[in-house]
């Protein structure tokens, strides 16, 4: 067994965001993936000690920003490596509101989609959240950001908290 | 609403491969991810009207191998045009048969990785099924096969069953 297969793996990196209680917050996420085409349905994984774990599990919405190849390390990391119990995530970044009242990031991001949670499976450490694809909006035609590509060119690094992470 | 939008996330190509009843099968496949850590377990997306889900619902075993960038259309379609019922697609490729007994593709695969099924999760057309690592094996250092890179380079199509498909 080798576990650096792991790293062949693709995927893209989105910022997941969701809302309880009036607060917003938003995370890191790569494991996320359309699961069916009619209806449209996506998967976001989360990790279950996250705070927008708690938020997707109250409001039953998340929203998936598409990163794009502008987003640099600073950018990244302000979702990537704080949690929005410590900071407002939000406070220095563009993002609306949609109709739903969830919060959704439009800076360095090419596109985003919005769901609303009709299912959840469970795993050890992260649950994977099924939701309907109800809004979406291309926002510019940014290259997406690939984690091949955070790894190799802007040298990113991965949390414990990742379903990626290799110890 | 913008369907596009999901033109935007980041997916590799894989052939996912099981048997039953001695007899062997695989298909292509996008939504492959890891999804926890520790455990190491993987999600393999796989639509209900295939006969590789059949297999490994009755084996719960599957292998799955990365594509490179190796891999041409002729190839692939052998694996993602065609259904095991027609036709036995092991027949002119390179593949090996592990402990389990269950096959795995090594022709213009980056890399391999073997599950046991833990779980199963429904959604309307696909069942995610979650596997437990088990094995895994490094083959060469070829690039992995993007989804992006099949599309824009290799040129190539979705099929409706497939969670991408977008009518």
């Amino acid at each position: 067994m080798d576990k650096n297969v792991l790293k062949k793996i693709s995927y893209g990196l989105y910022i997941v965001s969701s809302l309880k209680n009036g607060k917003f917050n938003g995370q890191i996420a790569n494991s996320v993936f359309q699961v069916t085409a009619e209806p449209v349905l996506l998967i976001a994984s989360i990790n279950k000690s996250n705070l927008t774990h708690e938020y997707i599990s109250s409001s039953k919405i998340f929203t998936i920003s598409i990163l794009s190849q502008k987003a640099d390390f600073k950018f990244i990391g302000n979702f990537g490596f704080k949690s929005g119990r410590d900071v407002d995530k939000f406070s220095e970044v563009n993002f609306k509101i949609l109709n739903s009242g969830a919060p959704v990031v439009i800076e360095k991001c090419s596109a985003w989609l919005e769901c609303e949670v009709i299912n959840s499976f469970d795993t050890p450490t992260h649950t994977l959240f099924l939701g309907k694809l109800v809004d979406s909006e291309i926002i510019d035609d940014s290259e997406p950001l690939t984690y091949d590509y955070y790894q190799k060119v802007i040298k990113g690094k991965t949390p414990p908290s990742a379903t990626t992470y290799i110890k």
